[in-house]
């Protein structure tokens, strides 16, 4: 396989970008994966801040370089102060990117996605082929929070559906997909071991958020921050003994990954 | 020592069931231990999902396998949450597990378990010897999360209050007791450095909760789910050097344990 | 560089007694640092509990050696738990450790601080320079969570700030610094490492908390407690590959540092 040698280039770019301004990455997200997001967005080289009470979101939101919403573990009241904090970040044209998670799988997720793509103009959603199909056909596709589709099966709904929103699609799996309905450009790198862990999907987004934060480009942002987060999957495949050292190994070589490695290794296809 | 050759047999049948059924288990947790508890899940072959909205609770509890509630970090509306994912698991037939986290610390513990015991029908319950005495003895018998009675103290109040309330107790310690009342079961898998991790009683829960996914008896699910969780803790003490090594490489080990492993390395008496 | 011999001793004598003791810590902190603070304390020997019901925080307060208040991920309720917890702790002569996480990020984290501050008698605030100066010089000095300001920056102004409020101040960083505002202690123990793994800090003033449950004097208790945390840091860092191995094996070194271990390590300078 050949991959696109300017998309490794703008890859390393990006993450000698980050680690030189350190973004603040606001998150809204789940409690299962704060604790793994944060620490993927610290070995990356941001600065991380889970903020999640109406009274701040709009204060934490206008000082972020990204703002990532993420309903793994949604309640209406977070969901409201996800709306305040995208209305902030989108006045101040802060890049806002949304993790599905689930979507499809309740009445709640699925109408609680829909209402942060009405309300607010968001940048990229990174999702599963699933959560991406059940925003698309608007039924439900998932069961649970883990795809039951190959990012295959969702390709055709993800490429209508981003142009029919203006959102750029992200969708992970065996070969990640990502489409603004114009361009498509696949990202070959990561590792099945990310399927075992918690929150890999979730991480990725943050990832993304970050890359978002020095790359204007949503299309760009998301495919070199998947590379980069998928390569570091795989240099931990390398080195560990299943999901538990795979996951703690993910996070040093997002550490120790610098931007000539990155160009080395990123796989984008256009 | 002795152990059960037909219960090894019936551990290696359960994990076998798991990973190819992958039954999506449903978990309204406390937040120390969701990320922790979704790794456990992932790395033994289920598919966790962590959800606690009184709005979703019942959707999401009607396409699982198991239903595990947990008051580690309990407020009033999560117990809520608690009952209402119960009556529809009830309604359903999907077995419930319930891990009493500090039972016995404070009123609100003891009563919001006393509650969950009535308005639903429960499985099995997991917990550690002072929680499950608080139960039946109605009073305080512990300090915070931590037991601070041993196993065989809590043997005979345990037997007796399995008995009365019809339910399967699962009792943690050096070596774990099982009894529905009648039969009683012991399991001598497991290591003392278990107990300097946090949350590894919840994931105890959490892996009997997949085991009830595969198997009907609530007393062979639990201690098939124990000897299998206590293995894995066994391994990781071989390869690790203190509780947080041990607590990654646990992981490692549940992903790599086969069923023929598992037959072999299963100590349950009757 | 030369050390304090007889602080040295205290640290030693302070982990010894902790080792005895076992104090239950009750924490109402942030969920990103929930599980990982929960493993420093079980790793240090102590027997953590997380509990925020305003139900049950003044029974859980009243049976605890220490409580540690960190508002990393604040609601207004929480802080009214904080609030009852701590009025509760203040009553029993139980210590009180503040976390004031992003003081200075938004006005609910510098009110709520103000207000813990205000209401509770609060032996040990512990904090970062940016935290620190917000709070002694009532303005926004901080973006999200991680400093901008050195130790160094903020010592004139938490000299006086301790003084003024008669609460012991530790601010950690490059070389931590602790003061009453008469005393002035600083600590060398530790690595720029932990600066890349969330929730250190918050991991921190839950160790000083648990050293608070057997070091009557809020300055020692602080200064040791940094000292011992900060040796677990300097030992992770020999053996860890990036931030992901760094955080684990600083679980492993709390748990293997003895006593003779601490009083040969500790950096303490008056």
């Amino acid at each position: 396989m050949k991959f696109d040698a300017k998309l490794a280039q703008k890859a390393a770019e990006n993450l000698k970008k980050l680690r030189e301004k350190k973004p603040l990455i606001h998150n809204i997200t789940n409690f299962v994966v704060m604790n793994y997001t944060a620490n993927v967005l610290l070995a990356a080289g941001a600065s991380p801040v889970m903020a999640h009470a109406q009274e701040e979101v709009e204060e934490m939101a206008s000082v972020a370089g990204a703002l990532v919403l993420n309903i793994g573990t949604l309640t209406p009241d977070w969901v409201e102060s996800m709306v305040k904090a995208g209305w902030k970040a989108n006045q101040m044209n802060i890049p806002v990117i949304l993790d599905p998670v689930g979507a499809g799988a309740t009445n709640l997720r699925t109408e609680s996605v829909r209402r942060l793509i009405n309300d607010l103009s968001i940048s990229v959603i990174r999702g599963n082929a699933s959560e991406v199909l059940s925003i698309a056909r608007r039924g439900s596709f998932t069961k649970g929070v883990d795809s039951i589709h190959s990012v295959d099966d969702a390709s055709d709904a993800a490429i209508s559906l981003a142009e029919e929103l203006g959102i750029t699609l992200a969708i992970t799996g065996e070969a990640d997909l990502i489409t603004d309905g114009k361009r498509i450009l696949r990202v070959y790198n990561g590792h099945p071991m990310m399927g075992r862990v918690t929150g890999m999907g979730c991480a990725a987004t943050a990832v993304i958020g970050a890359f978002l934060a020095v790359d204007d480009d949503p299309v760009t942002a998301s495919a070199t921050g998947l590379a980069y987060f998928g390569l570091a999957g795989e240099m931990a495949a390398k080195t560990s003994h299943g999901p538990g050292s795979f996951m703690i190994s993910t996070l040093d070589s997002l550490y120790n990954i610098d931007p000539a490695a990155l160009k080395d290794g990123t796989k984008i296809q256009v």
